[in-house]
């Protein structure tokens, strides 16, 4: 797989009016640098895209833009991340900084893939820590002109190969019907990974792992795939699917766990409208949901004495978003993220957080589950 | 006050073997720095000095020596922090790393201030989080030679003037007689230095500020004075004392807050041998103690309210010290220390971390002893 290398370099944001002080920032992925000068600039501050764009022109023009959007829940919060640098350069300013998306920590900057949109020039962007934002909008609030010197070496090089990771165990009576399970191997340069997904390409193997020690011979064929690239591309999720193409009606169901370490709740069956014919109906879509849900529900108490018998209809995962997107049966599983926000994405992202108790509760409800697909009867297609 | 001015500067701690990883790491105060060429050298870990003083020279000499000690208090750890370097030099070592002297955080490195000994060479000397030490812990463990590349311009130009700031609300009736309460008004680089120590600064100006706002007049003098350079040098703290050599007898009692914003329990009475004559023995020294520690218990109801009642005979703080030294009698004040260490001389020291409720309460603890203070009959001194 050909996988975008962008390299973060040298980076430093200090506040040099009111009051000269070092920022806790952490460029963004795929961010421009800001050329060996750096980029001194006042810098205002908006709430959401909407206060944004009440600012006049001339408030904007030549600004750095702090988008300073409470956290929301990473799905409602992570926009601002991601598309906040080409909002802002449509109307003239020169940088933009985020508040990280993610709880409060200690003063630690959350990075995070952005993407610029064609129609905008594309200006550098950066998260700040909460509390560096809180101190720019106290600085505001008091009525002060805040002037910020920005300095990102960030460049993007040339595509790299990299790989997907693949190993299974065959089924004993359909092996040709595969259940996919995994995480992804790549990870922040900041931080270790641990949690973002080091934990997840673990739990996956060590649920299949646990299978094989117990000597047991699941029917279908049980694959643990890692993907490369989820963070700054999710090329080796869309390769895998590309390559897998033509014979997308062997695989069973695709599953991944990519949000932390928490203890495991359940499923979250995600059937897209590829797994009915273009004829289908919203109303039949609906049905095969509920169907799908239905089978995995016959699997929760299997799983109650762990506490993972929660199924619900919801999105299952970005690596398996390819496959689930061609109609693959998708499932994702619900971690307690309560406190998977504070630290992924960040330094703090370190081994030592990882709860080996949970993560051997984990691997067991995996396994349990994992077993269960892959011996039942019925299909979750359609 | 002339004062050290020691800078930072770039700095970096990179593990290049086994594999390559970025530590969480912040220069000690006052170590010098690598050269532009930095350190590269095998790590050795030591879980104390002791396990240090039975490796043999060979297993020291050219190498970087970790000191890997757990945290047991905060006086208990902090001589590594302090004399690793000198302790190490000593045997050959070209560095040393220290785990940071504080509880757990995100990943953040915790600086403070190191000490060369004469007899022994400068080498650089640096913290790093308590999650990277245990990841090198982990690594040694396995089998593994960690080497590491260290990168330090940290140095230590002229001394500079900086100032300690007074202000004094006068005593009604025994003007003469002072109390002094204060904090330090320096901070480490790193962080906003919110609670280590301007919380204690803001305590001590607010109480006094109380007091005066109630239209109390109190009989003896309350000043306050933030002291400078307590964090690398103590310079503002002894020149004080020294300032105030010829009159120590108008000091009635000296009183600091420097361990940050949690609820205070009371206040720690600190009566040191200089405050009798020379012929007094350890027994008159008991007794005095005793006394003093008995006036401080009758003012014990006065707090109780606010649950702060408690009071002791112990250590009182750093820029009292050298008053304390002199004879004065000093008081420190016994705040909740137990998520301080986790934020202070780091990155996570900031202004968001004060609780507002918490630093009323300690203000309001602080102008009732103050007060009560001020209008006792009786001396403190022996």
């Amino acid at each position: 797989v050909q996988v975008p290398v962008w390299i973060r370099g040298q980076e430093s944001l200090t506040i040099v009016s009111p009051a000269r002080h070092e920022m806790a920032m952490l460029g963004l992925g795929r961010s421009v640098g800001t050329g060996p000068d750096g980029i001194t600039a006042e810098v205002i501050r908006a709430e959401s895209f909407d206060a944004f764009q009440a600012l006049t022109d001339e408030a904007i023009r030549g600004r750095i833009v702090l988008f300073d959007a409470p956290y929301e829940g990473y799905g409602r919060t992570v926009p601002y991340r991601v598309d906040a640098a080409s909002v802002a350069a449509r109307r003239g300013a020169v940088a933009v900084l985020v508040r990280s998306v993610g709880l409060d920590g200690m003063r630690t900057a959350h990075t995070g893939a952005m993407r610029y949109a064609e129609d905008a020039d594309q200006i550098p962007a950066a998260a700040i820590s909460t509390e560096d934002a809180n101190q720019i909008a106290r600085m505001l609030a008091r009525g002060d002109t805040v002037r910020a010197q920005l300095h990102m070496d960030a460049r993007t090089l040339e595509d790299r190969t990299s790989h997907n990771v693949v190993g299974e165990i065959r089924g004993s009576t359909r092996a040709d019907e595969v259940i996919v399970v995994g995480g992804h191997i790549d990870s922040w340069d900041v931080g270790q990974g641990a949690q973002d997904d080091g934990v997840g390409c673990l739990l996956a193997m060590e649920a299949v792992r646990l299978i094989h020690a117990s000597d047991l011979r699941p029917a279908r064929t049980l694959r643990v795939v890692l993907w490369t690239n989820e963070e700054n591309g999710l090329r080796g999720g869309k390769a895998y699917a590309l390559e897998h193409a033509d014979d997308l009606d062997h695989f069973f169901a695709a599953m991944e766990t990519d949000t932390g370490n928490g203890l495991i709740s359940g499923f979250r069956f995600d059937l897209r409208a590829a797994a009915l014919d273009d004829a289908a109906t919203e109303a039949e879509l609906t049905a095969a949901r509920d169907r799908g849900l239905g089978l995995l529900e016959s699997l929760a108490p299997l799983l109650a004495p762990l506490d993972a018998g929660s199924m619900l209809l919801s999105y299952s995962g970005a690596d398996i978003g390819p496959l689930a997107e061609a109609g693959v049966p998708s499932i994702g599983v619900s971690h307690d993220t309560s406190e998977y926000f504070r630290i992924h994405h960040s330094d703090a992202d370190t081994f030592d957080r990882i709860n080996m108790a949970d993560m051997q509760n984990n691997a067991a409800v995996l396994a349990i589950m994992l077993y269960a697909l892959a011996d039942m009867d019925a299909s979750l297609r359609p």
